[in-house]
């Protein structure tokens, strides 16, 4: 699928992926709807504006207001026929033989307008987030964490394989890519020993390799998703980075869960994949053994996205270092199921809800998405380029996260980063 | 504090208390502000309108607007000092000797325009909620169920009295007393030796007495709130019930906490009490040996609400039985211990946030705020008028918890009532 405006191969903004997203300029500080292509945005508040989607038939012809909105719920709330219809709209108008020459690629004005250098804008939350859920479906990675901590024979807890096990998180604290967060103060036990906590700055800070996906479509109270059409609540994904005070988390999780272990900040990309670009990429993922209950038992064999995943380390030195590459099929739990289980209790999904995967981790060294599991729980060092080397993440490390699926000849559908940089604690005393 | 208005010496709307809600009403479906006075409601939207706060010289002027908002977040967000200096202006403005007579008591219009009878409004969630946080700081119904699941010897957790126990939990289906809910369906063990679960109704439906609190001043991410300062970020208080579903929830909440067993409905009750109408009403609360770390050292020596709770159990029958009377004395850490731990790692609270304070219990029979204290997990009777008794909520049964402080001579300053009924479980088959 080439384009008129140039892409270079190695993109993952290519024309087969069109991601959405909330942007600013120096120029313009209102947050307004864009959409990626190879080193450019287009401004969707600008190109809607000058009767870009007038030849957008599949369109509610009253609702293009969405496209003036500071976030994408609106966008996202007019569901998936109609995600489907702008985004194959979008293509045709960047394709190289584009039917509409007229409403972009002929007209200067318009491309002076809305055409902006992905290098000069700002990215800022996609969506306005009602509810943060974070699942636990890697099952790689429950399963390495738990024999850290019970042994091999107990690793997996006895519901693990019969429900996508989740919690709820914190959206107030959900942050775009390239936001720096402080290291969290806490209550931590000393040492393993200890019964008394202290108090003092997180000293066990991690990554979590994460999918994020947004919710399009809600539902409504007292009325669960049916996982055979839960593909219609899903708006599309993002990377994230569940940062993990693990020394905080120990102390407070029982029996509750994660609190401030987990409630100084989410990281998320900036981009929204939309469902429809990643349709083409699937996978069986982790076989279960246990037949699903039906309400989970979604009757495909390639229920799982299929999505490369690397994660790279940058110290304050300015070495980088690839920590993590893995995939996406190592996931247990399809979207659909974690819809299904969320709702089937009756709760309602609402349009911006955010939901996580769960850390991604393959078994082997270097294919893990945590600290935790890459450093035995902090017994080995992970080895980082210049001689540098870490258990934990220690201040001025960034962490970015990258994700694509398909090729450079095909077309990457990609994520572009999922980046954070960690600043030290501020003193409390 | 008389009032030219009559109020009823039993109301919980004294002109003492003076509480704030959202309403509609059939003539006009807008959701809009209104105070609740005796058996009757202020439309803050009509009153404001019509100049009735022209006389209101600390507000300010270019603000009037949050009083025709669809949510009191916008009154919220105006901070303390104004919300104590409108309640002070409308407690005047209903004053037996009101400095304003010409305001409201002597103006026949306004007061047909704005003064409502409570039988005739609709009330609507007072704000709309960013994250809800459920706390666990009733210490009695803490040791209480820890006993039942783990014996009195390790009843507590060894973090309890060391940091208010907390977790997230879901703000999408929290909901307004009157609100029916329907029994959620899960997966459960169907017997405490069985190693599979079935997926039926929940046959453990429980509810948990708790305070509310709604945060007005929110914090920057990174930026914890002192504990000496967390007053000025709490707008009020609500009755609340959290539902939950304990056989789903012990099949599920081990490692990440309750999920499904608490996401289907929380009530709460209409009308937002003030922290100021309050602020005569504490008491030392539970008394806790471990010294506080200095961030929750809030050194005073009556930190804890002193409110009386009661719950009453209404049969599909019709039968009405007080099955709780209790106070929020049984709490172990005040509301800013609890804000001051939430935001200690760095995790902002914003405007409409509502915090839970967790089950409030006594110890002895008849005061527990749940029935799984009460039938001692199941496994006695609670009995009930009519010959009725029961372990756990049938469908049908109608939950009610009302709650007060001050007395019918100095003025009542009471919450109404929360109240929700449990629907049948619609097939799922």
């Amino acid at each position: 699928m080439a384009s008129w405006l140039p892409v270079p191969s190695k993109s993952h903004f290519s024309l087969a992926n069109v991601p959405f997203g909330i942007i600013s300029t120096s120029d313009q500080s209102t947050h307004r709807p864009a959409i990626a292509i190879g080193e450019h945005v287009l401004d969707l508040s600008a190109f809607s504006q000058h009767d870009g989607f007038s030849k957008l038939s599949d369109f509610p012809s009253d609702k293009l207001s969405v496209f003036s909105q500071t976030t994408l719920n609106d966008f996202a709330s007019l569901g998936r026929p109609v995600h489907r219809a702008t985004r194959a709209y979008l293509q045709d108008i960047f394709r190289q033989e584009t039917p509409y020459p007229e409403i972009l690629k002929d007209n200067e004005t318009l491309r002076k307008k809305a055409l902006i250098p992905l290098a000069q804008i700002q990215s800022h939350l996609p969506l306005s987030i009602g509810d943060y859920t974070d699942f636990f479906a890697g099952r790689n990675h429950a399963h390495t964490v738990g024999t850290l901590f019970r042994g091999a024979a107990n690793a997996l807890q006895p519901n693990y394989n019969h429900l996508p096990v989740a919690y709820h998180s914190r959206a107030s604290s959900v942050v775009v890519s390239g936001t720096s967060l402080r290291r969290p103060w806490g209550q931590v036990l000393p040492n393993p020993q200890a019964k008394e906590p202290v108090f003092q700055p997180c000293g066990r800070l991690d990554m979590e390799l994460e999918l994020g996906m947004f919710i399009c479509k809600g539902n409504e109270l007292g009325s669960p998703v049916p996982v055979t059409s839960a593909e219609e609540h899903i708006f599309g994904y993002v990377l994230m980075n569940d940062w993990s005070a693990r020394d905080i988390q120990q102390w407070e999780y029982v029996p509750l869960g994660p609190f401030n272990a987990k409630n100084f900040g989410t990281t998320i990309s900036p981009w929204v994949v939309l469902a429809d670009a990643l349709e083409g990429f699937r996978t069986r993922g982790l076989v279960n053994d246990i037949p699903p209950k039906a309400y989970l038992d979604e009757q495909r064999k390639d229920p799982i996205l299929d999505i490369n995943l690397e994660v790279s380390l940058t110290t304050a030195k300015g070495n980088t270092t690839r920590i993590t590459e893995t995939s996406s099929e190592n996931l247990l739990w399809s979207w659909p199921q974690m819809i299904a289980h969320h709702s089937i209790s009756g709760c309602n999904l609402r349009t911006g809800d955010l939901l996580g995967s769960g850390t991604i981790s393959g078994l082997e060294a270097g294919t893990q998405g945590s600290l935790l599991e890459q450093t035995l729980g902090g017994k080995q060092f992970v080895q980082l380029q210049g001689g540098e080397e870490r258990k934990f993440i220690q201040d001025g490390d960034t962490i970015t996260i990258t994700g694509w699926s398909g090729s450079a000849e095909d077309g990457i559908v990609g994520f572009g980063e999922c980046s954070g940089t960690i600043l030290a604690a501020v003193s409390r005393d």
